[in-house]
């Protein structure tokens, strides 16, 4: 293979994996149904659930595909044709939902909210009030990556489950960057990835479904020809192979020792020490960027801290700029989604890529290319 | 993370990884929009292509998922509710196909042929001319591994074709290690796995659909509620991400990287040359296995040669025998699945596996397991 340049990864995901989970992956394969890896997978459910804060009979697991198949897992297994869903869309990721919820047969209703924005309570409690029947599902993005906003999903979570809803929340970019509390939330399909907060490579799907979840998709009944769509995100046939060793799929090694290590690294920093480095790390690079005019979109406390929306200030080409970053420093960021392309980058702060030291090459790095675009230095 | 114990993969998958591929694995990690990371993806395109042999106008790339993912990303593009399809079943993974046809809606109707047995041209003709309506799709297994059987999927595709049937073909256990000839067979969706016949480990499946095959899944309309069922497994959008980098979800490096440094070695073997060494493991195995009183559940004409369903000898217990070559062998080989199981083993000569080397170091192992257990010395 031709040589890989080196990055320093400050997009919205994936994060620079850490050297200890690059040397796991590394150690002898061993096949999807060997005593030692299933063994591995015990471990990894129980401190993935640590992580997520699931509750004791939640089933807690990995999806073996990328934080979109996760989507697509909790999505598959908590709707059926004309189940009546209910959208928080903050963002690209909550458009993602929609249509994702709209493929499998929902009704979608959309709580549509201004991009940059976090839902309040209020916006969704009036919002579902004003819905003529309650609905079965209501999904929500607690970190929306095409925005950097924060949504307030423990609140929201209570507002849906008081409909008798079941709850689908998104913590990609959340989970080992933000306090996570499915349990405390209520949540009954919380799903993420592991190549942003956890600092693995992407190809797995943390996942965790509540007992009712569970329950639910359990219940659907291939004699009466309610099969789920999708075999490969069936939560009963993956229930089969992570509990009882049943054959399903061939889970890659190197990636589940990858996240193994990954976990081992999370609970060794602790789960509230983690979600303190990414705040701090967070607002020094907020600090940093003051002085060359680049300000955050969302307001100060619905932002993210794993992923910063900069408005580009005006003056400064996006594209170019992004590609000098590339070119000279080897630093990637992000480019904005949809309607936020061309006015927003996408700086990641995420895992092992949450350090004061990334904060400082990258403002340094900015500020050498800036100075001449806007015609004053503004970094020193 | 614990020590992962050494074992020598000889079961139906995963096989043991090339050391290159796992070197390649631990290169820097690029992002999935990364310019020198789409420069990849488009050189492994081309390449598999090769590896397929399929046509030029076909679109060859993986699915971020493992070979199930391939199957059922060739299903969801190829099938609509009420599609008429046929699955030609020789094991276990010919009814996964009816599973899944089934699930996205289509009307499945089977060509039974007895485990252990290919499918030859004539059943299939025959089975073919006593349908009331043509069908729409026909699948079929190259290398069945639930059995160890080789089917002669250019003769059953032609006839397919004849009908004005899409052909779905999976090649999960034949590709790199038999011939494989999409653009001679004429086959609209073709699918394998990294895991097998290439050595890599597993994560991404190669797939490889025909002009008519991509054409017929742009043609569905979203704007007439035709959306596929799955978003993840969306032919459009994948081919969006790989053709038009346009963000669809984000692709493991280490896993590409693994994937190009495969097929890297299997075009320096020589396609030709790869499938001469299969097929001379598989002999010496069968040779091997010979003394034991051990022999194949196919006939000679109709077997694998990456994965030998090996009848488990009167006398010998399944279970316990193979837990002993793993725990004082450190040997890894595969049980039977359903009405197989506890009366074959599957033997895995995939990819890096088939070697002389580890014939001689299974053959030895079993003999000194089998001995005692049937009463006389069976291997020198």
């Amino acid at each position: 293979m031709p040589r890989v340049p080196e990055r320093l990864l400050l997009g919205p995901g994936p994060s620079p994996v850490e050297p200890r989970v690059a040397r796991a992956m590394t150690e002898p394969s061993l096949s999807h149904l060997d005593p030692a890896m299933m063994t591995m997978l015990d471990a990894v459910r129980h401190r993935l659930a640590r992580v997520f804060r699931a509750g004791e009979d939640a089933f807690t697991f990995a999806v073996s595909g990328t934080g979109t198949s996760g989507m697509e897992t909790a999505v598959a297994n908590l709707v059926r044709p004309g189940s009546r869903a209910v959208v928080v869309v903050t963002g690209y990721f909550g458009e993602r939902l929609v249509q994702m919820l709209g493929r499998y047969g929902a009704t979608v209703t959309r709580a549509d909210v201004e991009w940059g924005r976090a839902c309040s309570p209020e916006q969704l409690d009036s919002f579902l009030r004003a819905l003529p029947a309650p609905p079965d599902v209501v999904a929500m993005v607690h970190g929306e990556t095409s925005t950097g906003v924060l949504n307030p999903v423990g609140d929201l979570c209570r507002l849906a489950s008081a409909t008798g809803a079941m709850t689908i929340v998104d913590c990609v970019t959340s989970l080992g960057a933000h306090p996570v509390d499915v349990a405390g939330w209520g949540a009954d399909a919380v799903y993420s990835c592991t190549q942003k907060g956890l600092g693995a490579p992407s190809g797995l799907a943390p996942i965790t479904f509540s007992r009712r979840a569970v329950e639910s998709a359990a219940a659907v009944s291939p004699e009466r020809g309610e099969t789920h769509r999708s075999f490969y995100f069936d939560l009963n046939l993956l229930a089969d192979y992570w509990l009882n060793r049943k054959y399903h799929h061939t889970i890659s090694a190197p990636l589940v020792y990858a996240l193994d290590e990954a976990l081992d690294i999370v609970l060794e920093e602790g789960l509230d020490a983690r979600s303190e480095r990414h705040r701090t790390n967070h607002l020094a690079l907020v600090e940093g960027l003051a002085p060359m005019g680049m300000e955050l979109l969302p307001p100060p406390a619905e932002r993210l801290w794993s992923l910063n929306a900069v408005k580009i200030p005006d003056g400064v080409e996006d594209a170019p700029t992004r590609k000098q970053l590339l070119d000279r420093f080897g630093i990637e960021i992000g480019a904005g989604l949809g309607p936020l392309a061309g006015r927003i980058w996408r700086i990641g702060l995420m895992g092992f890529g949450s350090s004061l030291d990334n904060v400082q090459t990258l403002t340094a790095a900015l500020g050498s290319l800036l100075s001449p675009q806007i015609g004053r230095r503004v970094y020193q």
